[in-house]
């Protein structure tokens, strides 16, 4: 049987990510949720259904959780196939679990579809690779932003070993770079920020841990953007320093 | 201009989780490269390509991955289009930026196509929020098994306050368990063990830290699987059980 809500991970921005399940529900579906930080371009493969913008993007115009769950509820009672579109994936930093949760303790069945997510296309359009092997032993995804004001323990984090991707972290960069170097982080281990990832106006700026604040500012980076940090960052550029040096000794 | 090879990252193993990229890009291609770990429906999408299998699994009957450097090298300098299938994404723990660096370096156009990881399908599929709000504040993909023999630093992801999502990690569950636990998680952080995650033979073992390594042999887990360690593993039964107190008090 097919769910009556679908939540849909709409990739990061290039409507060419959609997975085939997300294009399927989406035909399937009667009403269509959109978050504003998904490409309306994939709306073309809903043409009949009725599409409800809930953007929540920082402050201004927002739609709250609790209208977007009644809303889905409602329509989902009146037997009607509900798809909720998402940016990346809905169950990184997307709230897909809670949103599902609430829906399956009223008796609405829901099914999830992975999203490709945002920090992952962003470094692959740059050219980094997050896990590169002998550089990096992972990859972490954090937020820097968050309802309680906590912060990551960015202590662990700086010693982890692997790539740091942060999410939603353009407005609090400054306190980010603070909070590295404190760890012990090396002040010029390499940075890159990326604006709309894997969109035709996808922007990206080269920093340094240390110069990452001022550099996004002299850049005009805007949200939302995503944060790499690691190693991986200049290994590309390490390794085509090296066989520069090769051919030039 | 297309480029002469496409990297392409075939997800988790469910054949509609393929992005509409790698379909386009498939439909293109004249010789497609697939890894053992790709489910080999997709193959659906490129009925006149000529197919050559090149897998790596642990050991046994292994394509060398310098054979398989120079194959894609070979059929892009006779003008084919090559499309290189993988597993999950090809930039989580898959090589696919050193492979489009080597080609690159032999000037042959190369581009990435990301794909559902399979870590979080897996988490998704066992209806596990890997960056719940208030339990996580982030998620850290690590694989266990390298070349060079080094370990993740355990003593920091047990700190980091992130779900740790463990790739190839079945074969060395005792020693996981006991550098995890030396770090001072928990000996009842939940874990989740998934086998042939988005498949239709899916198969889950929910366990412990401490018991993991006894669990998963009593369970029979093979590789591929996926190990998901932290709270939120926990996090719905918890919420259920909560539920159920406030019902009968």
């Amino acid at each position: 049987m097919n769910p009556s809500v679908w939540l849909i991970g709409a990739g990061p921005g290039d409507p060419e990510l959609l997975t085939l399940k997300a294009v399927r529900a989406l035909g399937l579906a009667d009403v269509v949720l959109i978050d504003d930080l998904v490409n309306p371009q994939v709306l073309e493969h809903c043409p009949g259904a009725r599409v409800i913008r809930v953007g929540k993007r920082g402050g201004c115009r927002s739609t709250p959780q609790a209208f977007i769950h009644r809303l889905m509820l409602r329509y989902a009672r009146q037997g009607k196939v509900v798809a909720r579109l998402k940016g990346g994936d809905p169950c990184i930093f997307g709230r897909g679990g809670e949103e599902a949760d609430w829906l399956a303790a009223r008796g609405v069945q829901c099914e999830i579809v992975n999203g490709i997510t945002s920090g992952l296309a962003a470094a692959t359009r740059c050219g980094i690779s997050l896990t590169l092997r002998g550089v990096a032993r992972g990859v972490t995804l954090v937020t820097a932003h968050t309802q309680d004001g906590s912060s990551p323990n960015w202590q662990a984090l700086a010693h982890s070993g692997t790539t740091l991707v942060v999410y939603m972290g353009i407005a609090t960069l400054a306190d980010t770079r603070q909070h590295l170097l404190d760890a012990g982080m090396a002040a010029h281990t390499a940075v890159a920020m990326i604006e709309n990832a894997s969109l035709p106006d996808q922007r990206e700026c080269r920093s340094t841990l240390l110069a990452m604040a001022n550099d996004a500012q002299a850049f005009e980076l805007k949200s939302p953007a995503i944060l790499v940090i690691g190693d991986v960052v200049g290994a590309a550029t390490i390794l085509a320093a090296e066989q520069l040096q090769v051919h030039s000794a």
